[in-house]
């Protein structure tokens, strides 16, 4: 089996006025829609990152790719290798929520999106669902957490109507969204995003909030290192014993690492740990006790196994972390995690947010029940290709002139003065 | 596809009278040849150690894995872990020196054992070579050293005629056993086991030997551990720099580490670190800087292949253990090494002494060139069992009366006050 043709497709959805540490989520989200044909006929799917020096590697590297033999996973990361030393993609500084744009990340990003898209291709030729060829599946039903947002009810200048979220900015509202998105989804898990203009004490009320209205959900709080270790200490003294981890409150190896030491709390991280070395230093320093996997930043499934599995001998939680995705990505974290048996916590998914007339899958948007996605028999990751959806979020991609995330751009709209300052708190 | 049989065959075969710390070989080596049948007429190959423990659980286990999907390797841990759990095998202590047939090592060694069969049978079933489901070949040759033994002549009571290597005690036998061992097989570097009774500074004599005979190939000393900490740094002040690497010179994991921190030297092990929490205290302690990975006790090909990238990540060197074995080990061991991208070092075997009609797969022994082994396009391992010969070194396994290996009794008929003392020197 030889691979005849790569597709690679930026496309761009809707996605609501979320606020974080950056600033403010863009009217619309890029992601790239990752296609490999075989010569036999079979076409595995991959979906990245959709950002400008993404899609630069993401298509050069397309020609290389055909005549590979898709279970020749060594020769792609080679391929990549080459192709990001000879075309040296720009930076993306923008995209620090994002660790998988970072221009050093390029090697590892790239490989990702097609090492799913050659695994999917891989399962599809033999008949079988993806998972078991990560070993099968420990669990077919995989958990994820309820992801909420401090929001604005719209955009300013909105291109589209308000999202049916409506704003979520008092505790009372934050519930209000809890509720929407549990009543949905069956979520048993909550995670806040935090970390925003509103102020540590703004957020930490309104996990107070959580935990009274949810008083049997775990809890997670994420700031995305935009509190200073002080303030990080003086937060995790008023929520006590609320919290299941705490994510990424304070920036860097040393301060998380003291953090831990002053606190004794369970610290996770998608931000200080996100390739091979990182977590070389955090072993060292005992920076984090639960590492937030990302198939699409860590080198994809194969990796990310590998990574669950330096977890469980470093005695290390793991989970997953998330960006804007649709369910070509969700699929590939459900398969994965459906192989990882160390899996110690719901994993995060921004899915909910994503409205459902913008899926590019065959059927819409993928069922969560109890909280769960679930796996199925299907081959490969169980998921086909809308050319009618995806050729209208690839218009839409067109239409737009956002070619790369800039959450603190977007704010300036709203605040002139605003800038990229961390810690801010 | 479904497991339709499973056979375990224990063998055995003429092992050389070679020296070692714990005395010197008996005069047969066992191993088990492991078949996996599938339900559509693919039989997938594994060897694994032959001890009377090891052969107890993978004897037990063949029931529980008929019906099982060959692809189900999470399926295949969970009954290994459910059979060990019931059955409690003995330990078997006289076996040091093949850390896989530890007690604690049975859960990691009988998956071991079944996951390479597992693997075979899917490529087979594939029509690739299972080095295609490890990612793919980086190499198709896998370098291996000259494994050089202090040894004597024949058996204490030979069964069977003197083997064709002769005497090697003087430096100038083992100059003369390596140059017959290089001519034959193309070794670029050389491994002298020691540790034996004729002491450090006669085996250190037989290092400045090789050196002045072999000045351009690499060489490795491995005393398993049978010296002190101050006689491991006194023989490495006499060794210099004639040493690749150091292997096991001294016990444990502080010995190791502060072996290090006073000589500076690479250490290599297949003693101090055989299981990941192994590996989780020497990344602690600086204990070692090259792994020797055995996939008969770490797990498998892929766990051998996460093992590789653990040492990647904590800038360790990865070679491979041996202990005596057939063919079907080795081509395991070549098409795990030619997938492992950071393989550092040319592996070691135990092969060349294996008599020329006691291979059990078809075509007889395997060809080593150029130091070499090389991996085909021939489905799964790309060998195929000799049942004749098979039935052959079952017999001879049925008609001796060694169940578990135990050179420390071997050495008491040649020296009745021979003890098992380690340091010995
Ligand atoms: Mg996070
Ligand atoms: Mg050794």
């Amino acid at each position: 089996m030889k691979i005849k043709h790569v597709r690679v497709t930026p496309i761009a959805f809707r996605d609501a006025p979320l606020l974080n540490a950056s600033g403010i989520h863009e009217p619309y989200a890029l992601r790239s829609i990752i296609e490999v044909e075989s010569d036999n006929g079979f076409v595995g799917l991959g979906e990245s990152y959709g950002d400008a020096p993404v899609l630069s590697v993401l298509k050069a590297m397309k020609d290389s790719l055909v005549g590979l033999d898709p279970f020749d996973l060594n020769g792609l990361r080679a391929r990549v290798k080459a192709t990001v030393a000879r075309i040296q993609p720009g930076s993306n500084s923008g995209a620090e929520l994002a660790p998988g744009s970072h221009p050093s990340k390029q090697v590892a990003n790239a490989y990702s999106a097609f090492e799913v898209a050659f695994l999917d291709l891989q399962a599809r030729s033999l008949g079988m669902p993806l998972v078991d060829l990560l070993g099968g599946a420990v669990r077919n039903e995989v958990p994820f957490s309820a992801y909420l947002f401090l929001k604005y009810a719209e955009h300013v200048d909105s291109p589209y109507q308000p999202d049916r979220w409506g704003e979520g900015i008092s505790p009372e509202q934050l519930v209000a969204q809890a509720r929407k998105m549990i009543d949905e989804n069956g979520f048993q898990s909550i995670k806040l995003k935090a970390g925003t203009l509103l102020g540590p004490e703004h957020e930490v009320a309104c996990i107070k909030a959580l935990k009274q209205a949810f008083p049997n959900a775990p809890l997670r709080i994420d700031p995305n290192g935009n509190w200073s270790l002080e303030t990080a200490i003086r937060m995790a003294e008023l929520m006590g014993d609320d919290l299941q981890y705490y994510e990424d409150p304070c920036p860097g190896l040393e301060g998380m690492a003291e953090l831990h030491r002053r606190t004794g709390i369970p610290l996770a991280t998608n931000m200080v740990v996100t390739d091979f070395d990182e977590f070389r230093r955090s072993v060292a320093l005992n920076s984090v006790q639960i590492v937030l996997a990302d198939h699409h930043y860590w080198g994809g499934l194969r990796d990310t196994q590998i990574l669950s599995r330096m977890c469980e001998t470093f005695d290390i939680g793991v989970s997953m972390h998330s960006n804007s995705h649709l369910g070509i990505s969700l699929m590939a974290m459900t398969h994965v995690a459906a192989a990882v048996p160390n899996l110690s916590y719901a994993c995060d998914t921004h899915y909910p947010w994503q409205e459902e007339d913008e899926e590019v899958i065959k059927g819409g948007k993928l069922p969560i029940r109890n909280g769960c996605v679930t796996i199925t028999k299907a081959p490969g990751l169980g998921v086909e290709l809308d050319y009618d959806q995806l050729g209208k979020l690839h218009d839409q991609y067109l239409a737009i002139d956002i070619r790369s995330r800039d959450d603190v751009r977007q704010m300036q709209k709203y605040r002139p003065d605003w800038k990229a300052v961390k810690p801010r708190f």
